[in-house]
């Protein structure tokens, strides 16, 4: 490997275009491959991503611009992949470059509908990638704030401590402060997780649940989250570290989510397909409470609050007679 | 003990308010003391307390109001307290009537400012009350949400799990549920260590930090509380449970905290003597956090949350300066 890894992100959206800002404070030149050519030509010649994180302002000079993957790819000895799950396998599908030697970082919040893994064993099962060559990059960030150079704390998972070293210290700046961890699966399903907790806390407020209320579900939350992610992977992990419970909170209070903000809708009585059509952007948690569900039908860990989600959303329950079922399994 | 305990009340705040109201759904009559006869003259003839919860309508003929806290006491077989604890021992200095063979809950988040002790070991060690009589009532709870009759959970912890239940039992209604738990001493000291994870939040917020840091303090404060609390009592207890976790978040969070508001306003640049005078509520968090300070001193445990804000609080540093040295001690 080069001692002065090339990095690319892997897609579009506003925590890839986050990603790149981050990177390009530390490193002369990355490649960046997205699917639309015209925020390609956008970003050429106007320096900002026309569709996310718009205020971003790029050196372009930095920037190989690519709407071509395997360019990316070829180009890279460290992927970032930031795109939601559900299109991460059409993506893999166009590789025509071999990903061996490559190691890859998940900045990915879900599960890969089509296999039913997180994108660590995705990339593992479905692509050979030995573990020591997967990665997980987690927040509590929201891509708004790194915009703003709003000082924000990653977490940095990687079996391959040296790896993960690697990572966070490119990523770190004066508004960017990284640790490591060899949880990578752990944190990626955390990552995971907490989109369908902030979708159960959007939900609540759009209900009429007060703040009282909010804090009883993000703390029935973690408990449930702990239990969940042990069933899948036990070790020892503080699960109150800022890349479980500090991504929970973030995503569950925060104004920016859009989970929340889903869910919210939801609440007030919107259907699940008017509130994704309101939408402009993907609720990563309505696709992974469908995951973590069926998953949990393996692990049977008690998961009160992904049920009641899950039900709504997927068993078109109504909302208001679930979430009273819901308060009386929580304390 | 009575079959059916009589209840009294010692406070005139919005937290003694809450608590009347809550004790007046199950009980056909309760003592209520405070301090102020014009306030208990307002409450009989417009049947709402003037300065807190103004919208809570009393059924006047289930009070018995009294400005002699003698007379409260007297009448009733379990007393909850829920002054400021900067003003319990005054109040407790007008005592004539015996507390043995009382039952005393706090519902007071500090510490006594004149013994440096929490209100049940301060009641344990001045007046000699068995720490079986002893008991705390403890959220996440606004009383903002009480009046609004929002669901909200309350723990309630007493050594004696039987008289935990009979008030868990008395304050559970429709919108308010109830647990009990042993843990005295961890409920007590998280409530008052919580008020000064609310100001660190507000002083954050106030210098201009995001939720992505806002996230970051709380998971770290939440570490942070679980260290001091394990140093001063050690038990087996779930930290994540609503009783602290949960408290901590709905003060840390919630528009309704006058503890993160103070925090914000010290943040924003005020110094701690105009922003007391602007708020005409006190700031718990304010003494507790000079009291934590001065236990830890004894105990040891690393806590630069509290000592940050204590150093802005008491001993003058500028508060962005700490705060930036803060952030390099989170995580």
């Amino acid at each position: 490997m080069n001692q002065n890894p090339k990095f690319a992100v892997i897609g579009g959206g506003s925590w890839a275009t986050a990603i790149a800002k981050m990177l390009c404070v530390n490193l002369p030149e990355i490649a960046w491959y997205m699917r639309s050519e015209s925020a390609i030509d956008h970003l050429k010649t106007q320096k900002h991503n026309p569709n996310y994180l718009s205020s971003v302002e790029f050196d372009t000079k930095k920037l190989k611009l690519t709407s071509d993957i395997n360019e990316a790819v070829a180009y890279a000895d460290y992927l970032i992949f930031a795109i939601p799950s559900a299109f991460l396998s059409a993506e893999l599908s166009k590789l025509k470059v071999s990903l061996e030697n490559k190691v890859i970082f998940s900045a990915i919040k879900g599960i890969v509908p089509e296999t039913f893994l997180i994108v660590g064993e995705h990339f593992n099962q479905k692509f050979n990638i030995p573990f020591e060559n997967i990665g997980v990059i987690t927040g509590p960030c929201h891509a708004e704030e790194v915009a703003l150079e709003r000082l924000s704390y990653l977490t940095i998972a990687c079996a391959d401590a040296k790896k993960a070293k690697v990572v966070a210290n490119i990523l770190a700046s004066n508004y960017i402060k990284t640790k490591i961890s060899d949880d990578i699966i752990g944190t990626e399903y955390a990552a995971m997780l907490k989109n369908i907790y902030a979708i159960a806390a959007g939900i609540a407020h759009g209900l009429g649940y007060g703040d009282n209320f909010q804090s009883v579900i993000m703390s029935n939350a973690i408990r449930e989250m702990k239990k969940f992610i042990r069933k899948v992977h036990k070790m020892k992990r503080n699960i109150n570290n800022s890349a479980y419970l500090g991504d929970l909170l973030v995503t569950g209070y925060s104004v920016f989510s859009r989970n929340r903000m889903f869910g919210n809708m939801i609440g007030k009585g919107y259907t699940v397909k008017s509130a994704m059509m309101e939408m402009s952007m993907v609720a990563e948690g309505y696709y992974a409470v469908k995951s973590a569900y069926k998953l949990n039908q393996e692990y049977k860990a008690k998961t009160p609050i992904i049920d009641a989600v899950y039900q709504i959303l997927y068993e078109n329950k109504d909302a208001r007679a679930t979430f009273k079922k819901l308060t009386e399994k929580l304390d």
